[in-house]
């Protein structure tokens, strides 16, 4: 028979490895002049963007940067972040984003353990860096972003050497030839976790999953073509949720904003006539709670998605009044980002609007690009029922999924098991199928045998009208092995007692899950937004 | 150093093959309760859909059916057809759609040459293939969609041993295990070319292909959530363009059609709220020209987009009326479909409503999952200037390019040249970079030594209020090596002479261009509403 006759070989007409990078040059090849990147009274065009990415990614080669080098970059949202997503891997190069809000020592561990070349940093972090380098083994190459809107300017490097960004662009060559991976399993992008528990672990993304990504968020948010986004969500984290190069397949304008206040991202999106953004529910709880005077009500649709966290049923609720349509997702940096999503239904819409807000605040289901993603008893390894009450680890299976963790083959071990990447996550599943995340593994409170989620108990303290946040961890105790301890932030002008809020969790929950003590102020939280309970459980001990 | 740690291998967790076959499974699982199929009466949901696919596909398993087996399917745009899209593939055999249209000496070599184990029939065809059968080399099994909604209902076989499809859905196992290729490089469908010259070859898609121009139709088409979709391009052609799986990805609900009138067109977009369809020129040219009675303007945007041949400005701009927002594409069986659109510009919309339907009209710019479209001097292998004058052939490059034609590694090598496809489409590239075919290469018409597009004739042919439809091949001339021949459809109760046609073309464009012959008289065409040259060539012998 001729069977053999199916199996055709690949050549490089029918067979292009997938990259992102060629999202770019399809945007700058048929929409040269639109609007790419905006910045304050900055305006790029998609032609201007990727002669500027071009000519970037010329000099870090002519500076000797090569395939599986790594590059970090330590700065703001602004448009030389957003370039280095394309001009980096256009050599070859790894690009890795370091966290603008972490300290020194993290720098320093950060460049030593990715083997940084060069480091590319806005002034205003200079000093951080400047310390970092101290301690460091490695002595990567400085490239200095000097922005002009930058309200802080520390002094400038006088004994070390360093090229401005700035330079790279005008020294560079419009005529460089990017270099296509050859193969897509390369990898793209280094990651940092936050590192909660222990040392921060190296992430590593490859070329056919960023494609996808971006294919799957175009696909499962519906993009229309042209969206205007505004990128508030720092590009440091899971590479800003894969959108730059989402943004760029569709032919976005991209605005750029550099820090934010409820104020200007609400004049942002009048002025730039936003149509999607992103955001830690932490920035909507900021939104909501704004000035009355600082907050503008838009008479048209503006999409939203948010991660991180679930959103208090309540803000979400409240986001209706600005014309915000919320969509909540979940994800890790493991996964690329975002891979589940509470995807409405068309019957959600007879509900009330407070059960609207509830459905909505679960993590719901995958999304086109996630392959699959099942709740696992943590014992058995089997599905649990979707009986919204037995809870599992949440195990994900999908081309997003991280290569693995830099140099960490024992932890990269431990994240793969039996062909899922685990994700740490505890979760229910509704009787719908959609996927509800009740608590981290290693934040689950065990009470006299009993689980207690902390999500639970903090989204009923969210409820009480005087409480701004709230965290719940695990407090060792000699009857019950451990009770609730809750931490709460009250809203400004606001007061309420210990015992009223644990009266009210009583009154609002099985009485077994509220909190035996409650600590009022402000919460440590990472830059991305998310609550840091390592440092709350450290000021238990 | 420790490079090597960035070559984390794969594993099932983060790798995962392309398939469109994953898509059924996701929006079976998140919209089980949403509308899948509309067929006249009946109303099948998500859930049923992978239902009647799981147990289609068990059901070919029982019969033999194993991975690289060809079933072929012969049948007209109805649930059956849409199923077996899914069905066929989750065996791992290919999937063979034959046109509708060719006749038993046709289906006979397919049925041949792609070794198909099982034929699927639609009872109105058996006579068609009862005929092939009886100069078949191979007897395949005969299963018949006995479809109720049918106006002719031949005979059923009595000599020969088949099964109603039927059958395999209510006898099939319902818990079957479908299989995901292990390769998403592995077949997955065969389309035959309509073989306008010598004999049809067979265009081998892959699993890979289909998933990825699933992904880019719906970001380059911008769609929706839940779009409603009617099905009037022929699943037998290019897997109707992919949109199966396209249409399953975006959890949208498919109206089918057996058979269409501008009538039942008009009719089902308003019945059923579509919003998106696609079809040939040739279609909207009968929509355009369809009796005022038939007609329906709608007030909201209906999407189509159109391909097979240049629509003429005048039936675009004749579209507007309806409600209807045109998109061109262009592509070939051997790209999965449309790779080129006529992406609309924002300052297209301050041109004249004559110049915008001009603009729309040329083929365009390459869709997201292209990577790279040229046109290329066929002598020099040069790409073109970008001058609207010269002429070259389109070459694609992209993961939605076939693997090769089935049991031809002469035909594959010559398509594949230089990590191109070439087209065999001459076209030209407009200064803004969108490109026009202007002929086939076999189609041109070269007059003393001056290249003369047929498309252009025609296009000024269309102009003619008394034209309905019009094709221009070469006529061999013995001064002038070849001249322009116009073959030429009047509209109904229409009149117009030979020489005063001539005089239009003359009047309305270079003179050298005009036909120097006019025949009156209907036009060929194929199932898929491509006018047959090949089939005019022989009439002028």
């Amino acid at each position: 028979m001729t069977k053999k006759n199916h199996q055709l070989t690949r050549n490089s007409a029918n067979f292009v490895p997938l990259t992102p990078l060629s999202f770019l040059h399809r945007t700058a090849d048929i929409y040269p002049q639109r609007e790419s990147l905006i910045y304050n009274d900055l305006r790029y065009t998609w032609a201007q963007t990727r002669d500027r990415c071009t000519r970037v990614a010329s000099s870090l080669s002519a500076r000797g940067i090569n395939k599986n080098d790594t590059v970090s970059v330590f700065a703001f949202n602004t448009p030389e972040m957003f370039e280095c997503h394309f001009a980096i891997p256009m050599v070859g190069a790894i690009l890795n984003t370091i966290n603008t809000r972490v300290d020194a020592d993290t720098v320093a561990y950060i460049i030593d353990h990715a083997e940084s070349k060069v480091i590319i940093v806005d002034r205003q972090l200079w000093p951080v860096l400047k310390a970092a380098l101290t301690s460091c083994k490695l002595q990567p190459k400085i490239i200095i972003i000097d922005d002009p809107s930058a309200t802080e300017k520390p002094e400038l490097p006088s004994d070390i050497e360093f090229t401005f960004y700035q330079e790279l662009v005008v020294h560079g060559d419009d005529t460089f030839s990017w270099l296509a991976p050859d193969d897509e399993w390369q990898s793209l992008s280094l990651n940092y976790t936050s590192g909660t528990t222990g040392l921060p672990k190296g992430v590593i993304y490859h070329h056919r999953g960023a494609y996808l990504m971006a294919m799957g968020t175009a696909m499962s948010w519906a993009l229309p073509s042209h969206p205007r986004y505004l990128y508030t969500v720092p590009m440091f984290h899971c590479n800003g949720w894969g959108h730059v190069w989402t943004m760029t397949a569709a032919a976005a304008t991209v605005i750029c904003i550099r820090a934010f206040t409820p104020r200007s991202v609400f004049k942002l999106i009048e002025q730039h006539e936003v149509t999607h953004f992103g955001c830690a529910p932490i920035v909507l709880n900021m939104l909501a709670n704004a000035p009355v005077s600082e907050q503008i009500k838009f008479d048209r649709t503006v999409h939203v998605i948010t991660a991180g966290s679930p959103p208090p049923a309540i803000v979400l609720e409240s986001m209706n009044q600005f014309g915000f349509e919320i969509m909540h997702v979940y994800g890790l940096t493991e996964t690329s980002g975002h891979i589940l999503q509470a995807a409405p239904q068309e019957d959600w819409q007879e509900q009330s609007i407070q059960k609207q807000a509830e459905l909505k605040s679960r993590q719901g289901v995958r999304f086109s690009m996630t392959e699959k993603v099942d709740v696992i008893d943590t014992q058995s390894g089997e599905s649990v029922p979707w009986d919204s009450t037995t809870m599992g680890e949440i195990a994900i299976r999908g081309n997003t999924v991280m290569k693995g963790y830099l140099k960490d083959p024992e932890a990269t071990d431990k994240a793969f098991h039996n062909g899922w990447f685990m994700s740490g996550d505890l979760a229910v599943v509704h009787p719908d199928g959609y996927i509800q995340v009740k608590d981290r593994l290693k934040d689950i409170i065990i009470s006299g045998g009993e689980n207690i989620s902390s999500i639970e108990v903090e989204s009923v303290l969210y409820k009480h009208p005087a409480v701004n946040e709230a965290a719940v961890i695990a407090l060792a105790d000699e009857e019950w092995g451990e009770v609730p301890c809750a931490f709460v932030e009250l809203k400004v002008g606001q007061e309420v007692s210990e015992n009223e809020l644990i009266q009210f969790c009583g009154d609002n929950m099985a009485r077994f899950k509220r909190p035996k003590k409650v600590v009022f102020g402000e919460l440590p939280k990472t830059a991305t937004g998310k609550l840091q309970k390592n440092v709350l459980r450290k000021r238990t001990i």
